[in-house]
């Protein structure tokens, strides 16, 4: 997008990471899967009773909480929108700012795509023996600095953990230095996922070979087209049948 | 929007029916407790374990199909809308069309917004015994006039219930005559949804009388910053508190 | 079972309430569904993020918390018993003594059995507006006498529900002057559910009639047997088919 | 005890298995746990959406029923015990013979404990690409002989993964050669169940030791009094409080 800003996008493009399908599959339920994989395997702790923080409550955040409810954790949503955290609020979930969800959280999982999320300052506030790891899109979300740099030893104990004992005695682990964790320690997306993915891109190329004369110069959103027709090909894919609109239907809906 | 259509519209209308934050606390938690409510006091059922079929994914379908599930129902989703089918789908609920679901339902609820969701067809096909009512807008979604006028006898079991003896013996009760089941047979919303909805309206008409001169004149959505607002008024009445974005994050959102 | 110590129980009686099949038909999914009707009626608050009292994790008690996770509240449970404390734990549910969690519930559903489980000293640290009732044995879990005669004013505000005026200011709702909530405010249980128990006394009475020669004259619980009927009859009145065991299979079972 | 039944025990025996702290901790919430962390490592398919097959609705099958659903799938029960098919049903799952789930099933886990479960009969009815896996006692519940001697060929496809390509030309995979999936393909139980199995054992141990005088030489279960201190210190260790009995309510429970 920076290229557009500049004037300098010679080609239409699609951003395929709009895509209502995409989301779902990919952010909702591929990476909400594969966190709790990656986080079982990386720490091999019961999630049932645990008190687990996902910061944001987007797709991504969205997936993960779910999960994790679903697997008896108690789940603690922060969050900066006021939209999404009422949204985490009425789905039953408790919202409060990290620095008093710091204080009482066993496990962390950062969703959120933005930076500085779990800082020095909530580390320092933070119980004996907590988790903390990365699912958003990099390295930033953690404080991984502070942990690996600043800790009084860090020792791996796990293929994919590093027991930071911290200069006030305390024990924190870290998932994949701070890095995805739900591709370090996991294997990412499960290939059904995957096919959503590809066949949103590769409907994308084919969308943009043929309308291409008519569409500007720049970085658009999937149409809505594509995305019902990854949603008609993934229904079909999974042998799954649905009603069709009837004549009277469609006449009852131009009526409005 | 008929008259904006016709160009007649002489000043800007805000649809306060857009707003997410309506959508979200009206349609899905309102209008999917009110169901719940509707539906127990008027059949007196046990809802643990009946397969209950939801007729849209839209959010009315999600909140009635979520709050279903979470008091033990299984719960089969209809739709027409592939993106929406998909969604049903991967939240782990069965799918399939209407005529198929009418053969295995025992309590239907419809949420479409659109007509003839339910025809003598399906009706025909039924079990012995099923509860039929609608949620959406109105009472064209289930074929009530088939129910009302060509039975073989209608009786009125309880105040908003009618036993419908079909031509082929089997019984079919009716909630409040295909009307909106959470209207007549529960009180509607609880307070604190219409209070969100209330607030909506009120911060529109203040949003026009301060804006109208530079809105067009027609019919547009509920402004963003307004949806934003009620979430943090609403935030501050439920003594929610949230984080706030960094002056480092919002440097690195702007970098992107 | 005064009669049977004073060792003057002349029969043998057989304690339905012992069931197994009782517990988890009346109990959990009776008493579970409701109890949220009977609130619902009462109350007309969204339950969706409230912070919900349960005391007790008995049958009644895990029927309710699930119930009311199951609608997006946010549970707490109160426990005397370790075992049962421990198991609401695991299933996700914040335990905390009751003098912590009058400090933040919204709603308080006693299902105890118990006697004196919200005392004035509870009542007296609860937020503004909160809502007491109980779904247990008897009227002596919320002391709805303090409520009713030591307030400043009790007016009652809806058919069942008396708004308390306490004299420090703040206001307490009371459902039904603390009876059994989910028979006063509601209907009691779904036919279904009273088909069961009443199955079960039926062939208990029975099964009396046929082994009485053989039985001590003292209360036993239900014999296995009949819970066992009772399942079956249940599971064919709703039409749902399972395995038998096979030669092979009761040959391993021997095996141990 | 096939030497308690000879009479030959010449000490008293707790059977720890037995201890409801354990069933808890070890079946439902560990070996829960234990069986999605190891198909997912194994299978790297998505669970939400998919149609999954628990056999058998014990405290393992409970678990692991609970956690599928968790993360979104389809759970279908089958059992041979009415009463726990009955509690699977009204807890909302689909209840069905194997011959009839076997057909529609995508992901299978055996949880019983029994021999023979999915049967060579079975494994011919099943669509293409299922997934089968054992977490119940011993490798017998899946026919692996039929699937791992009998196929037109076997490939490992995964370190714990079989596809096998049956005479009828459908794949089947089969985890860990039908032996106990969680501990094959993942680790066992996280510390924490660990942790609960020990202090029961070794509770058990220490009351032997102080009571063995008394005690008769057979297997009994464990005393009530340990499961409570197993919870009372598991409460502890996880820091969580709970409500004691006063005097009055100790006085209430003698007057019945």
């Amino acid at each position: 997008r920076d290229v557009e800003k500049d004037g300098k996008l010679s080609y239409p493009v699609i951003s395929v990471n709009d895509a209502y399908t995409k989301s779902m599959f990919d952010k909702k339920y591929g990476t909400g899967q594969s966190t709790i994989d990656g986080y079982l395997r990386d720490m091999n702790l019961l999630l049932a009773s645990k008190r687990i923080v996902v910061a944001g409550y987007g797709w991504v955040g969205k997936g993960v909480a779910a999960n994790c409810r679903g697997m008896n954790a108690k789940v603690i949503v922060t969050e900066v929108n006021p939209v999404r955290a009422l949204e985490a609020h009425m789905d039953g979930f408790d919202v409060m700012p990290m620095s008093q969800a710091a204080k009482i959280g066993e496990i962390f999982i950062t969703t959120t795509g933005m930076t500085s999320i779990i800082r020095k300052e909530h580390i320092l506030t933070m119980r004996d023996g907590v988790v903390l790891g990365n699912v958003g899109h990099f390295d930033v979300e953690v404080d991984s600095k502070f942990l690996l740099k600043q800790s009084k030893s860090v020792r791996r104990v796990r293929p994919y953990l590093d027991e930071c004992v911290l200069k006030n005695g305390k024990k924190v682990y870290l998932i994949g230095e701070g890095r995805i964790a739900n591709l370090t320690a996991a294997e990412g997306h499960p290939p059904e996922v995957m096919a959503q993915s590809f066949s949103n891109q590769l409907l994308s190329i084919l969308y943009i070979l043929k309308n291409h004369n008519k569409m500007p110069k720049k970085v658009v959103s999937v149409p809505k087209e594509i995305d019902k027709q990854i949603a008609i090909d993934a229904l079909k894919a999974m042998n799954v049948k649905i009603d069709k609109l009837t004549k009277e239907q469609i006449k009852y809906m131009g009526s409005w």
